[in-house]
């Protein structure tokens, strides 16, 4: 196992329960049972087709709630994005996270809707302003997301092609939507405006 | 407003909350505390996008949990695809459906799951398995999916078009892998794979 036990670590809700480490790019043990409160970091739910291509159920970070019994989905996985401490919800507490799981339906649904945008570069952007909303930090030039995502895992997220994802990046900055800097890339939006489009 | 209360029915799970009715195609009301619970017939919850295309959320049935406060995506319309009978659950009790709001997110990740599965046949056949699944009686034939859905209906869910839909079916009924009569449709399915295939 690539996690360690924490007892002296508190949750946000100062509630006890033992933290457990993960490194990046590490993947946390599921179980029938086994929900995971994450404390730190950013996970990546997914799953794969016949075909072995990756299926992303969902980016999830403080707060968020993650778990086989929140996904009938088979194969299921929740894989680090960053070093990440997580800790188990026990089964006989899960009532008292129901905003938690509230949340996670409305991101669930989130989701399904960008899915339907088209054309594609609409579904990217108004992916990466959901990004920038749920993980970005502000910046002077926009919004930074610095989550250390790759073009292929953009893809999985938005049904398309690793190509493609590339080239529409590629035009965002050269239209002057985005900045990059590695793999970080810096969303220029007025910050208003943003708030408007998803109250 | 189209429907009307019945104070003597009684929920499946005997907690006494006022029922309402609405018949087929009304739109069953939303506000930002209100979840319904869903006693017989057949919901479905959708947005739309900038050019007014509908974007299906999910197909929701006995015992389902729908609502505003699941979704932050607006806008958000429940309209019943059937004659419905639902009831309101108050914020207060909300913790005690847990196993509802969990089914609502497995549900969730299942469509999107479905959503990315390529070509658009396996994707059109496998959303059909997942309504007869849901909602389909078993007939000797097969399983039968009775829901009055149009092709448009369900272009709407999977994110391509009518026409696209209407091919596909008259394909899988040329090959024997579906009957149709008016707008149900009979899965011929072995009852035993089409378990082993979700287990």
């Amino acid at each position: 196992m690539t996690y360690s036990t924490n007892q002296t670590l508190r949750s946000p809700e100062n509630k006890q329960f033992p933290q457990h480490l993960f490194t990046r790019r590490s993947v946390i043990p599921i179980g029938n049972d086994v929900l995971w409160r994450i404390d730190r970091g950013i996970v990546r739910t997914s799953t794969w087709n016949e075909n072995g291509a990756a299926i992303t159920l969902g980016y999830w970070g403080l707060g968020d709630i993650v778990g086989h019994p929140l996904s009938k989905v088979k194969p299921y996985q929740i894989e680090c994005l960053t070093s990440v401490e997580a800790s188990i919800v026990p089964p006989n507490i899960w009532h008292e996270d129901i905003n938690s799981l509230l949340c996670h339906i409305q991101q669930a649904e989130e989701l399904i809707s960008i899915l339907h945008r088209k054309p594609t570069s609409l579904k990217l952007w108004q992916f990466l302003v959901w990004l920038s909303e749920k993980f970005g930090r502000d910046l002077e030039q926009g919004k930074l997301i610095d989550l250390n995502i790759t073009h292929q895992d953009i893809s999985e997220v938005l049904n398309t092609t690793r190509v493609t994802v590339t080239r529409l990046l590629q035009k965002f900055e050269e239209e002057g939507k985005i900045l990059r800097y590695k793999r970080s890339i810096v969303l220029n939006l007025p910050p208003k405006l943003t708030r408007g489009q998803l109250d």
